[in-house]
């Protein structure tokens, strides 16, 4: 059976859980020894299941580890299909390059490790995107305005006629997309609500993947405003340390509920029914 | 006994082989197998290890082969430090990330890896990239100017006083240099010889990595002229396919002698001395 195109697939993950949260299955290199990475994250998995709708994991934490990591990585990904198998499963990897290097990169996220989308960076352009889009049912989440202190320093220089750069990167993704299988979408932080309506409001069609909820400090009820689309889904609000490090299973499960509740309690009013 | 720091180390490998060459550890999925690549790399390592002053393995080739590549690419590494051990690794990696996630990716590479050097993306601004500054005898190669023909959708949008975006960034990168370890370079694409000289002026100090020379069609010696400093060094002509892929051991070698003679030969006359 072929499956659903990316899109339908990730609204259904939001909807089946009714559930904006993204959790990012993120071990502290300093917090979790790599020995222990699957069961940490298996415990994470089993006391979120039916309250999120995708699982992040930082490729980072997972490389830093070496083989053992990789591992863990590959492992925690099955686990997910196991026993979240409603659940999208993003590689926060941030990957790009050229030409047959990315559908290199395309092939590790999508074949290797199975992943339903990843995270890619807009830097190179759109040939070097469009590897990252030949798969109707995975897609990618492409840089826009990320959540650091320093993210303006490159991003929100003025191009052209006086518009930050990370609007038209946001105008650029559109155009990807549309010229792919509608599979792509944008990363925004929550350190920046201001920044993440103007890109909802160029892009009202996109999903937007948003990073920087808890530990960074961004604010969730701001975000999920001024980020939801016109029906009040499109928006995965990833939280990873405030989630994953809330202490024994049930304060896990309780900090996701608390999340997702918070969540679908910010939508926009005419939205909330 | 402490390290030398990034710069002497790198002017020391170009010396000591008294050559600009840096070659690209590519292996092609659909031309080598997975089980095969290590013992490839050992056959170019062998060939080329005096001609040479780094090898550049493309990590997504490694990743796309799962755990085999893994294994591979560390493999592949040991064996550069015991065939060529003046030559410089480079991982080209393309990576970054922000804060602690970034000094993850740094801990995989240089810690676990070992490489000297890796490739980063700019586009997350200067607190992303000092993750990668930290060890004063390792560096990092940012992306400026890249090789591919749609490079120019973001890289060469007019900025603020009306410069291209790359031109912004090798500014940027200068600056980040000087706040670290001087242990920055950047990466210029040959296929844009131009945006080279640009570049080049701007930064008269930083070392260039300076990929698409062969295959996709960058020119050699105009590449050379515009984009070695002013003492004919700083820059690493890194060449892949025409190499690796030149045919038996003997015709590896020649294909590599043949490259270092023509990009020594094409330094401007004053500094060819």
């Amino acid at each position: 059976m072929p499956e659903l195109p990316f899109r339908e697939r990730l609204a259904s993950a939001m909807e089946s859980a009714d559930s904006l949260i993204c959790v990012g299955l993120d071990p502290q290199p300093n917090r979790t020894a790599a020995d222990e990475i699957l069961s940490f994250n298996t415990r994470v998995i089993e006391a979120t299941a039916d309250l999120v709708c995708a699982y992040k994991p930082q490729s980072a934490f997972y490389e830093a580890a070496g083989f053992a990591g990789w591992q863990a990585l590959k492992d925690t990904i099955e686990t997910v299909r196991r026993v979240a198998p409603h659940a999208f499963v993003i590689l926060d990897a941030k990957r790009n390059d050229i030409g047959n290097t990315a559908e290199a990169y395309a092939q590790a996220a999508f074949d290797w490790f199975g992943v339903d989308a990843l995270t890619i960076n807009p830097y190179l352009g759109g040939d070097a995107v469009a590897p990252f889009l030949q798969r109707p049912e995975r897609g990618a989440f492409a840089l826009c305005r990320t959540s650091n202190l320093g993210a303006g320093e490159l991003q929100s220089l003025q191009v052209g006629e006086g518009e930050p750069l990370y609007l038209s990167v946001a105008s650029l993704a559109r155009d990807w997309a549309a010229a792919n299988h509608d599979n792509l979408g944008l990363v925004v932080g929550a350190t920046w609500p201001d920044e993440l309506a103007q890109v909802r409001a160029r892009c009202p069609d996109l999903p937007i993947l948003l990073p920087g909820v808890g530990a960074q400090g961004g604010d969730l009820e701001a975000s999920v405003a001024a980020g939801v689309d016109a029906d009040g889904q499109g928006l995965l609000v990833s939280v990873s340390r405030s989630v994953i490090y809330a202490g024994d299973e049930e304060d896990i499960r309780e900090a996701a509920q608390d999340l997702r509740a918070a969540a679908n309690a910010a939508k926009p009013a005419r939205l909330s029914s």
